[in-house]
C-alpha cells in the first residue's frame, strides 16, 4: 500500500484533492526489510500510539484476525477516526458492532478490500447498484479455491497435488481450511449479502462447503455434460427470506463466471432494473489490496468534512432501515443436482435410483452411465435433476445409499443456472 | 426511470435517506400513452418550466442529442440545479463546457448512464480504481454492433442480413450509422478516456472505424486462429501521450472480452496496482438505463447537503488538475495486425508479400493459405503479424496492393492480445 501511495501519490492528490501521507506504522516484525520505501514513516512499537495520535485521521487496519484487530479499530472509532480495513473475518463476524459504534462517533468505516481484493465490488453492488432491487449474486470469491480447481480442470489433477503445490508457491496457507474448506468466502458472501439486501450481517447463517472432496472425475463429467464446476459464494433473496451458501457448484460452460480462471475473482450481482452485471479482477495481492485500501482512502478523504448523515451509510442502506430477514434453512432452498454413485453393473439398477427420486419428486434432466475399468463389477452412474428442494434430494440419497446395489456415498452437487429465474 | 423509482421507491429511500420523488415531466408527444404510472408527476408542454421550477432539486436529462439537450442542462446549472443525464454524445462533446459550468455554479452533472448502460463502470473506474495510475481500457460499448457481429459469428450470417433483423427488432436505429460506424462507441470511449486519465474530454481526437466492412470470411479466418472479433472502444496512455480508437479488433478467444455476447458491454480496465479488471452487464435499454440514472439520483440527493469541495468531481480529478496530453496519431500506434489478401494462384507471390513486409520490419507471426472454390484462380493469403507502428504497416499494404499479382484491398484488422504490456 505505501508502494502505491508514493508511486501514484501525485495522481492520488490530483483525485482526492489533498495529498495523502503516511506518518506512522506499526507491525509484529518492525526490524524485517520492507520492499518500500518507509520515507517519512515514523515505525512505532505499539499500534496504541497510532490509533490515539492525536493528528492522524485516517487508520489502515491491515492485520488480520478479530481480536487485536477488532480492539484497534474499536479503539480508533472511539477516537473520532476514519478507519479503512481489509480484514473480511472483522467485518463479516464483528460488522455490525464496528458498524454501530462508527455510526455512534460519525466516522467511516471502509472495507473495499475486504472482498473480492481490488474489484470494486463494494462500491459497485452498494452504490452503483442502488436503484435496483437485489435479487441475488454470484461469485468466485476465494482465490485460492478457484486456481485449485481451474488447475484440476487444465490438467486433471487431483486436489491434493494442487494444493501442495499452491501451498509451495505461496497461494495457499500453510493451514489452508480458510481458502479450501469455504470459510473465507463466506465472510466475504456474508458482507455482500448484507449490502446487497439492506440487512445486518449474519455471517454465522452461511451455509459452507468446501471444495476438498471435488474429484478430477467429477471435472470430467460436468464437462461432459457442458458445465464447470467452481467455487461460488451464492446469496438470494426470496419471499421466504435470505439463502447465504458457500459450495462447489456446477455452472453452465458458456456463463463468464465460468470462464473465471486461476487466482482470478468475480462477482455476478442480478438486479431488478439491470439485469446481471459481473465485476471481474485480481481478488488478492498486495497491488490489488492496495488498490481497494486506496480508493477507500480517497473516498475518506473527499468525505472527511462532509456531515455523517450526507455520506455514504457503511451498507449502502441508512443504518436505521437495516432490516434482517429470515435464514432460508438449506433443506429449503431449491437448485438442480449433480449425482454420481457407483452402482452394481446388473440390470434394474437404474429404475430402483429413479423410482426412488420419482417417489420424492425429483425428475432427471440428463444421465450418463459410464462403463467401469476392466476388473471392477461397479459403473458410476451420473444424473442431473431438475430443480428441486435440497431436503427432497437429501431423503432420496438417504435411501439410495442404502440400496445394496449401491457402494458407498452419493456425490452431490448443486448446479446452478445462473439466470433471471 | 419512472417505473423503477416506483416500484423500488421504499428500498431507494432506505439507501438514499430521504424519498426521491418525480414531481415534472415532459416529452414530444405528451399524449402518447406511456408503461408507467404518471400519478403525481405534472405533464408540462415546456421543459424549460421544469428547468426553472424553484422547488426542483435534481433535473434528468434523457432528451439525447446535443442541441435542446445542452440548453436545457446549461440552463438547469445556472439555476442551481444539479443535473442526471444519460447523454453519451452531450458529454463527449460539450462536457468540458458542461462540467466547467457545473462547477461554476456548485452543482453536480451525473452520467453514469452515459456509458454502458446499467453496468457502474464510470464509478468503478472514476473512483474504485483511484489509487491506480489507469494505464488503459478497452471496451464492448455498443450493444448494436455487439449483437452484429454475433451473431455473425454464430451463425455465419452476412452483416447487412443481421444488420436489417436488428433494426425489424428495435435493437438498431433506422439510420445505424451512430452504431455501426462507431460514433456512439466513440463519444462513450472519450468519457472513458477523460476520468481514466484525467484529461479534458476530447472527442475529436477518437480514431473511429466501424463494422460495416467485416466480413464472416474474417470472422471464420479469425476462429481459426484462436480469435474473436469484436469492435472495441480502446484507449491507452504512454509516454507518447493518449491514443483513443473504435474499431474492430481480433482479441484471443480466451479473453473474457471475447466472450462478451449479444447486446452485452463490458469494459477491461488495467491499472497499475490492480491489474485488469472487468465490469459486465446491459449496456442499453429502459431498465439498465433507469438503473444508471437512479443510482446518480441516489448519488446526488445524499450530496445535496456536501460542500462543492468535498463532492467526487466530474472527471474524478479535481477540475483545476484535468491537464490535456498529446494525442497519439493513427500512425504511431502500435498494434499486431490480422491481414487478408487475394492472391494469385503462383509460386513467388508469398515471397514477394513477405518481402515487402521485411522491407517494413514487419514480422510475421501466423500465415494461413486457403485454397480457393473451384473455378477461382486466387488464394486467400491471410497473415498476423508482430507488433509494429500502423503507418509502417499501411505503407507496407500500399505496396502490397500495387502488386500485379494480389486483386483489390488489403483488408486490415487490428489485434490486441489486452494484456499487461
Amino acid at each position: 500500500m505505501i508502494n502505491v501511495l508514493t508511486q501514484n501519490g501525485a495522481e492520488i492528490a490530483r483525485r482526492a484533492g489533498r495529498e495523502i501521507v503516511a506518518v506512522q506504522a506499526t507491525a509484529k516484525n518492525l526490524t524485517k526489510s520492507r520492499d518500500c520505501s518507509l520515507e517519512g514513516i515514523s515505525l512505532v512499537p505499539d499500534a496504541n500510539s497510532i490509533v490515539d495520535h492525536p493528528e492522524i485521521d485516517v487508520v489502515v487496519e491491515l492485520i488480520g484476525g478479530t481480536d487485536v484487530a477488532k480492539q484497534l479499530v474499536l479503539r480508533a472509532i472511539d477516537n473520532g477516526k476514519h478507519v479503512v480495513t481489509a480484514n473480511k473475518a472483522l467485518i463479516a463476524t464483528h460488522g455490525n458492532e464496528i458498524f454501530r459504534r462508527a455510526n455512534d462517533n460519525g466516522v467511516i468505516v471502509a472495507y473495499e478490500a475486504a472482498v473480492a481484493g481490488g474489484i470494486p465490488v463494494i462500491k459497485a453492488v452498494r452504490e452503483g447498484l442502488a436503484g435496483n432491487r437485489i435479487e441475488w449474486l454470484a461469485g468466485i470469491i476465494n482465490g485460492t479455491g478457484n486456481f485449485i480447481l481451474t488447475e484440476m480442470w487444465d490438467r486433471g489433477r487431483a486436489f491434493e497435488d494442487v494444493l501442495a503445490e499452491a501451498q509451495a508457491l505461496g497461494y495457499a496457507e500453510a493451514d489452508p481450511t480458510f481458502d479450501v474448506e469455504g470459510i473465507d468466502a463466506a465472510h466475504k458472501l456474508a458482507i455482500l449479502a448484507a449490502i446487497a439486501f439492506g440487512t445486518p450481517l449474519s455471517f454465522d447463517d452461511v451455509y459452507t462447503e468446501g471444495i476438498s472432496k471435488i474429484t478430477p472425475e467429477d471435472i470430467g463429467y460436468a464437462a461432459e455434460l457442458g458445465y464447470r464446476i467452481k467455487h461460488l459464494g451464492i446469496a438470494r433473496r426470496s419471499d421466504a427470506g435470505v439463502e447465504m451458501r458457500v459450495h462447489p457448484t456446477l455452472i453452465p460452460e458458456r456463463q463468464l463466471l465460468a470462464n473465471v480462471n486461476g487466482v482470478k475473482n468475480a462477482v455476478l450481482a442480478y438486479g431488478d432494473a439491470v439485469g446481471p452485471t459481473l465485476y471481474y479482477g485480481a481478488g488478492a495481492g498486495a497491488g490489488p489490496t492496495a488498490s481497494a485500501v486506496v480508493a477507500d482512502l480517497v473516498d475518506v478523504v473527499r468525505a472527511l468534512d462532509v456531515q455523517p448523515e450526507s455520506r455514504v451509510p457503511a451498507l449502502g442502506f441508512q443504518s436505521a432501515s437495516i432490516r434482517a430477514l429470515p435464514a432460508v434453512p438449506m433443506a429449503e432452498v431449491e437448485t438442480t443436482f449433480y449425482l454420481r454413485m457407483l452402482a452394481a453393473e446388473q440390470p434394474g439398477v437404474l429404475a430402483e435410483v429413479s423410482s426412488i427420486l420419482a417417489d420424492h419428486h425429483i425428475s432427471i434432466e440428463a444421465v450418463v452411465q459410464k462403463q467401469p475399468p476392466p476388473g471392477i463389477e461397479q459403473v458410476s452412474l451420473i444424473m442431473l435433476t431438475h430443480r428441486v428442494k435440497e431436503g427432497s434430494v437429501n431423503e432420496a440419497i438417504a435411501r439410495i445409499e442404502g440400496l445394496t446395489t449401491i457402494s458407498g456415498q452419493v456425490t452431490r452437487i448443486r448446479v446452478e443456472h445462473l439466470d433471471a429465474d
